[in-house]
């Protein structure tokens, strides 16, 4: 849950992130970003601000922006039916970016998710991306990241997105963000 | 046909349009940017330039750099066995794209194709992309575009790419592009 002005705030300085990235963003797609604090209520430990550019029934092209040391929960995106789940390219157009998943887990790793909630973060090979680098996760694999000083701009390019069935690992996680007045 | 110094000089004008546009673009990228004269010995007029950031089995997100005026063929993207066929969504960058689809013919538009194969231009419906701006193709619809005077950089987000099966108007139209020294 969070309040009508935590989410314009975080809006707002998102804004200010994604314009020091090069990349053209219209108003209107700035006006409709998603602020998502996954129901945990600690925005800026755990949240992520999300600018749509593209989103079919096919594929989406989505810019998310992390404040600075801002954490997006581990999570993969499950086979649904006949869709096997969402592969996705995630890659840093600004700032620096601490990305973990399955393999090896990095010894004094950049990341570090909030104490209280470090049980559930389960994937320590960490990735550090920095402007264009990038990986590509297969669906049903488990991830996350988190912004670094100050914050990420980051594009996630991937095949059908369908937010409310990602699976996270985090049980008090709710993909659907409340704001309240 | 191209040579290897037309080829050359191509990716070096679309590097320089592309550092106006603000989006981060790895060298190694730059250094495999594809140059297409579409068979058509003409690249002044009828080619384009490919960068790949991501090319699966599922999608693909390529920034297409325009020369001054150049112009990508009329093609469209046919299903191929269980594969639909590719969508694509165009969206500008940096400069301004003239760009045509099916639907009510423009009145003087911008686009001018080559004299010598107007008659491969079949589909007249004009949208003028300006940054920011973008349109998305179901598969299998007839489309072209032209850059503007300046040239430009455009975003083609999509589902996944099989370049060899697009199917051009102009029976000229070669996808393979030969380079001789």
């Amino acid at each position: 849950m969070i309040t009508r002005s935590e989410q314009e705030s975080a809006r707002k300085r998102a804004a200010e992130i994604l314009s020091k990235a090069g990349v053209v963003v219209r108003q209107d797609e700035i006006d409709q970003m998603e602020v998502v604090d996954f129901g945990l209520s600690e925005l800026e430990q755990s949240g992520v601000q999300i600018v749509t550019l593209v989103d079919t029934e096919k594929i989406a092209a989505k810019l998310l922006v992390l404040l600075p040391n801002q954490i997006e929960p581990e999570h993969r995106h499950p086979r649904l039916g006949d869709y096997e789940g969402k592969e996705e390219t995630i890659r840093c157009e600004w700032g620096e970016l601490y990305l973990y998943g399955p393999g090896e887990p990095t010894l004094n790793p950049k990341g570090h998710p909030p104490e209280h909630r470090r049980r559930t973060y389960t994937v320590w090979h960490e990735y550090v991306l920095r402007p264009g680098d990038q990986i590509t996760f297969p669906p049903n694999i488990s991830h996350w990241f988190q912004g670094g000083p100050e914050g990420a701009v980051v594009w996630s390019f991937s095949t059908k997105v369908v937010d409310v069935e990602d699976v996270f690992t985090d049980p008090d996680v709710r993909r659907e963000t409340v704001v309240v007045d």
